[in-house]
């Protein structure tokens, strides 16, 4: 079945119209809007308008409070925690990070630990935040979990990403975002719909082993930290989706480890929580808080050029830089429209219709 | 040919010495001594007193300034640049570190980016001097280029290591401390010197293609970043090490990429570098700067509890937290001592005859 293609304008008004019956604020409509398409912009598809269907089902069942009181519940001059109040995490997640912007431009940075949140989208817009201001912007939530930490057979961690943006001088920035498993869930859905094997390294199933079954989380499989196996450094991996979810879950006082509440709504809660909600961690670091900003883009930008003129191998055109292959996407995808697949194309229509918005 | 034993102590007084002889002050030359034994004990022996002889071989050429004046050249309430006028990194990343912790004291969190500094030892180290403190620490650092980017034919990253230590109440803390690579080199030398081959996944070839060859490296090869190859996440571990050589390197005004300095003494610096030395990058966060820290501590505990009890795979008999493995071993070798391998006692022994100390 071919992809359906919509303009960013077209999937923009239905997606602000959906958020505003949910009862969001316009204000708070338009910036939700703007971070979810910001993943079909970057081609980061799963987390996109794909995902709208969920979250309106995650307020349909009373998860999701579409007019959250966001504030700062501790705080130093550098640090502080936010309750989301069980707000869409696509508002929480900006707000808390301008608090750590804010922050930065008081005291050099800011590191803004949220709770009582929910899935937030994409990383990366959170952290790209940070680079109109000349600084440094990070990003990161828990998730519920689909991952097996080394040596078990069990799933204890979300996927967990990481986003890190860094700004530049003339150069386009470094903007790395990615989850801390060898494979975004996404993949393996991809792959089940088209019936096809996944990679070795990517899951294993239920007893541990290897497996290549692309519905093997359905089977009691998991999904591989980064390294994929310990000798290849899985518990580097198995590490890093631990870092993320202690700064985004321990440190706020949200839900973590096994307990990280589901993003479909049809999923119980988790019993005996041990805190509210989704926990994300923002932080933001001004570049003039350790050196002059022209000093350093100067020498971002002599990084940037280097790595993305490093000699490739042969038969790959180009080595690129964290960040390069969303942002081709995202001026072909703003210039010539957003393909969708056929099952989100439903998933929308249907939406449409038992909300009455066009599509 | 086995290992010989030696005593904690009697390779502190030996260590001691030697940087003494080198001009260090006493202050100066126990820090180092301790950072660089930390790694004999954790069992990470290639960052251990395996590296002295070569410390001593960059003091013997200039690289090294045994009395540095290491000092802050900018900072704000939050933030810093620490000069670390070519001391060495094994002093001069803790005093670094120290920086960082009395900023957390006053604001919440400290960030001190380093440059004009030499190898620091182990990342662990400097992470885990927030423990007591009841902080988060984090280090990395930058490092001469072994690593080629995803898609590349040429080596322009280090090995460039993360450490991240979190303190618990009841529990071992949360320790990890990893090269954001497949395998460390240390590994590869082993296998060199055990004549065997490597596992698919740890390095390439000169041309870019996966090799099993041990000494690749020598042949014009690289290692690869954590995932190894791109379907299995490559990408992943190559945005990693860039964050670190940007927050270590060019945060601080420090070399970075491929122009970082190498270990080796007999390797000619890099020619038109772009700033001063190794780059670090060290981290604070007070826990008290989120949440209350009994609280914090609380679920931390129950968190460690939760990744320490998890079901293991078959065969395995338990699930690790990051740090145990090391902790294990620390334990067990200031107990039982150290075992050094016959080439490392000979370096040793013939320092120990030119300097005029006793092993």
């Amino acid at each position: 079945m071919s992809d359906t293609i919509y303009s960013y304008q077209q999937l923009y008004q239905f997606s602000l119209s959906v958020f505003k019956k949910m009862g969001c604020s316009n204000e708070d409509a338009t910036l939700a809007t703007s971070v979810l398409l910001s993943a079909d912009l970057r081609g980061i598809d799963s987390h996109g308008i794909a995902r709208l269907v969920g979250y309106v089902r995650l307020w349909e069942v009373g998860r999701i409070n579409p007019t959250p009181n966001i504030r700062v519940v501790y705080e130093t001059p550098s640090t502080a925690v936010v309750d989301g109040d069980r707000g869409l995490g696509l508002v929480v997640a900006p707000r808390a990070m301008q608090i750590a912007i804010d922050k930065a431009k008081q005291v050099g940075s800011g590191w803004v630990s949220v709770k009582n949140s929910n899935h937030f989208g994409i990383a990366g817009y959170h952290a790209m935040m940070a680079l109109s201001q000349d600084m440094i912007g990070m990003a990161m939530t828990n998730a519920s979990a689909l991952v097996a930490p080394t040596y078990a057979a069990e799933k204890l961690l979300g996927t967990n990403p990481i986003a890190v943006a860094v700004p530049a001088g003339e150069e386009a920035p470094f903007v790395a975002d990615f989850a801390t498993t060898t494979a975004a869930n996404g993949k393996l859905e991809i792959a089940q719909r088209k019936n096809e094997p996944i990679p070795e390294g990517w899951a294993q199933d239920a007893a541990g082993k290897t497996s290549t079954d692309a519905a093997i989380l359905k089977k009691g499989g998991a999904l591989l930290p980064l390294g994929s196996e310990k000798e290849q450094g899985s518990h580097k991996g198995y590490a890093l989706g631990s870092i993320v979810d202690i700064f985004s879950g321990v440190l706020s006082g949200a839900s973590f480890g096994p307990w990280a509440p589901p993003f479909p709504a049809y999923v119980p809660i988790p019993e005996n929580m041990p805190g509210e909600g989704l926990g994300h961690f923002l932080g933001a670091m001004r570049i003039d808080g350790f050196r002059p900003a022209t000093d350093f883009k100067s020498n971002m930008d002599l990084w940037l050029t280097r790595f993305r003129n490093a000699k490739p191998i042969e038969g790959q055109g180009q080595v690129y830089v964290a960040g390069d292959i969303e942002r081709m996407i995202e001026g072909a995808r703003m210039k010539n429209g957003i393909p969708l697949v056929a099952e989100v194309v439903a998933d929308l229509t249907a939406l449409g219709t038992k909300l009455n918005i066009q599509l």
